[in-house]
This record gives structure tokens, C-alpha cells and sequence, in this order.
């Protein structure tokens, strides 16, 4: 999505070969019109898929995800992050491992809002490893619910994660894939 | 806003006569139809305002404050809870008590997303003993900014957060203000 390149290219700022920071306007301050036009985007791709739901994962995902639900007419579902290794029979876990951070949380979502009937749409800001997307998707698969496809904002795809989860059968869109990029030579996108 | 109230009164939980649990259309499930009509009411009531910036806090206020930036054509952005009691000199940062998990969390913003330019819409969901709120107005006061209002989705009316922070001065619009509750009775709102 060129809107969402160019916005990258502008104002991302790469530290190092692997940190891309993004906080001016997608998870810290945040550009509810680009928001809105990613929203289209997806809803455009996803056409075809019969979602009536969009799950996500707190904090950054949140308000993404409440633009692309305007598009598609439907509900959003955060997953939550607990710190508590008891998290009750009331919902469904997964554990997502951060490499960011170097430990792993527990994600839960109540089981009421999750279900057979769930055709899912999964939103998150950024895809590398994919650890928080399989939590997502252990989430859905946990409630009998449909992954009927992935929006990702920006996809390290220099890491496995799309990779992989695209091996899975999943329908994976990123509106930005970045090949490579380095402090000295900035951002490359893939074609 | 009638709306929310008929909402709250048919999907929300009352538990003991100071929990409301309403996590089925505000802050785990998230109805956004409803929040982009609370957007349009916060417009409307603060329609006189040259507001430039949303503030919130994560991960609750960050659905509702997306559909209300949309309304006023401005960016978010959300204060997050840090762990780290070393919070750094490029970051506002405060102290908010939450009664409700009886710990205290900083919150933090950079500093390069407020400053004295900025007129600012506070939007949260919940205003109870306002300990939240007191945290973002320090943050903005941190940055010279100005506080043009505040935007509640549902007030406990019975707790004293909302009547000391209109004595300060602002103004708080608060979409639904409940006057009592308790699991016999149900929910009853201020006229």
C-alpha cells in the first residue's frame, strides 16, 4: 500500500538492523486517516470472506483494528495481555513469546466472545517472528472459529514469520513488507 | 446519550453494588457502530473547541478515542502503563493508583507527541475516583498543553472523581452517568 510505504519511509526511524520505530503515527501517536484508508485496503483484499468479526491484541492492534471493524460492519475482540499464570477456565490462552522484550505473557480472551460462529479477520501492527499471531490464531482455533484471513500493518519479511504462517494456509496481507533495511541505507520494500 | 445508556442497561453486569462489567461492547469486546456515535455526540459538545489532539490511555480508551479522532480529523495518542519505575528524561510521566487492582502504574508519553501547541480532548472510559484522569491531565500540564475537555463514556456518578475534576475547572461530558447500582436493583442514571 503505497500511502502506508510512503508514511514508513517519511517518518520510521530504523535503529540498528532490526528495530523500526514507528511511533509517530502508528503505536504510540496514532494516524487515525491512514487508519482508515489501511481499513479500506483490507476490506478490499478480505472482500470475498464472510467476516463478521475482528480479533487483535492490546495495546497497538487496538486501534487499527477498531478502523478496519467500521469497514467490515462488525465487532472488534482484544486479546489481553495477563500477567498471571492463572487465568481461569472462563477464557481461552495462548503464550506469546517477545522477542522485543525477551519474555512471554499470557494472552487471553474471554470465551464468551469467541465462538463457532466467529468468522475471523486477525489485525496486528506488526508481523516478524509471527509469535503474537499463533497466539491469535491458538485463540481462534481454541473457540472452533474461522481465521478467514491476517491484516498486518508492516511485515518484516527478512523474518520467518509471514513466511511461515502463509505455509499454514492462511491468507496474509501486509500493507507494507519490508525487504531489508539499516540505519546508513534506510528502508527497502519488497516489489 | 440514550444509546449508551440503553446499552449499559441491557449488556452490562452489575456486581456488588460497585463492579459494572461491560466488557461485552466496551473494553474487551468492542461495539465501534456505538463508539463512532459517541464520537459524533462529543463533536457536538464540544463543537467550540479548536481541539488538535486526542489523549487517552491504553488499552481501554484507545477504540473509543480512534472513532472520536475521526470526528475531529485529529491524531490519538495513548499515555501506556509502564512497569519500569525508570521511566527516562524523553517521556512525561505519572502516577496513577488503580483501585481496582490496588497497584500503581506510571503511565508515560513521549515528549515528542505533546507539547504547548497542543489542545487536547482527554477520552476514557470509565471515571470513578478520576486517579486516570488526574494522570493524563499531570501529563498534559508536563507538556504546556492545553486541556480544552474531557470525554467520559461512563461515569460512576456515586464516587467523587467526577465532581473534584469539574471543581478543577474542566469540563466533563460523560455519555452515561450512573447515580447508583447494585445487583437487586440494576442501574439507575442521573437525569
Amino acid at each position: 500500500m503505497k500511502m502506508l510505504e510512503e508514511k514508513i519511509a517519511k517518518d520510521g526511524i530504523v535503529i540498528g538492523s532490526d528495530i523500526l520505530k514507528v511511533d509517530s503515527f502508528l503505536n504510540h501517536q496514532m494516524d487515525v486517516a491512514l487508519f482508515e484508508e489501511m481499513g479500506k485496503e483490507w476490506k478490499r483484499l478480505f472482500a470475498s470472506k464472510p467476516i463478521n468479526k475482528i480479533l487483535t491484541i492490546e495495546a497497538s492492534g487496538i486501534g487499527i483494528a477498531c478502523l478496519v471493524a467500521r469497514e467490515f460492519h462488525c465487532p472488534v475482540v482484544f486479546a489481553k495481555k495477563s500477567k498471571s499464570r492463572n487465568v481461569g477456565n472462563d477464557v481461552y490462552s495462548a503464550q506469546v513469546f517477545s522477542f522485543t522484550h525477551g519474555n512471554t505473557n499470557d494472552i487471553i480472551v474471554s470465551k464468551k466472545y469467541l465462538g463457532p460462529e466467529d468468522h475471523l479477520l486477525l489485525i496486528d501492527d506488526f508481523l516478524a517472528n509471527g509469535e503474537a499471531l499463533r497466539g491469535l490464531i491458538s485463540v481462534a482455533d481454541q473457540a472452533g472459529a474461522t481465521v478467514e484471513g491476517i491484516g498486518i500493518a508492516i511485515e518484516k519479511a527478512f523474518q520467518n514469520g509471514g513466511k511461515e504462517i502463509r505455509a499454514m494456509g492462511y491468507q496474509v496481507e501486509s500493507l507494507a513488507r519490508i525487504a531489508a533495511m539499516n540505519e546508513k541505507d534506510g528502508i527497502s520494500f519488497t516489489d
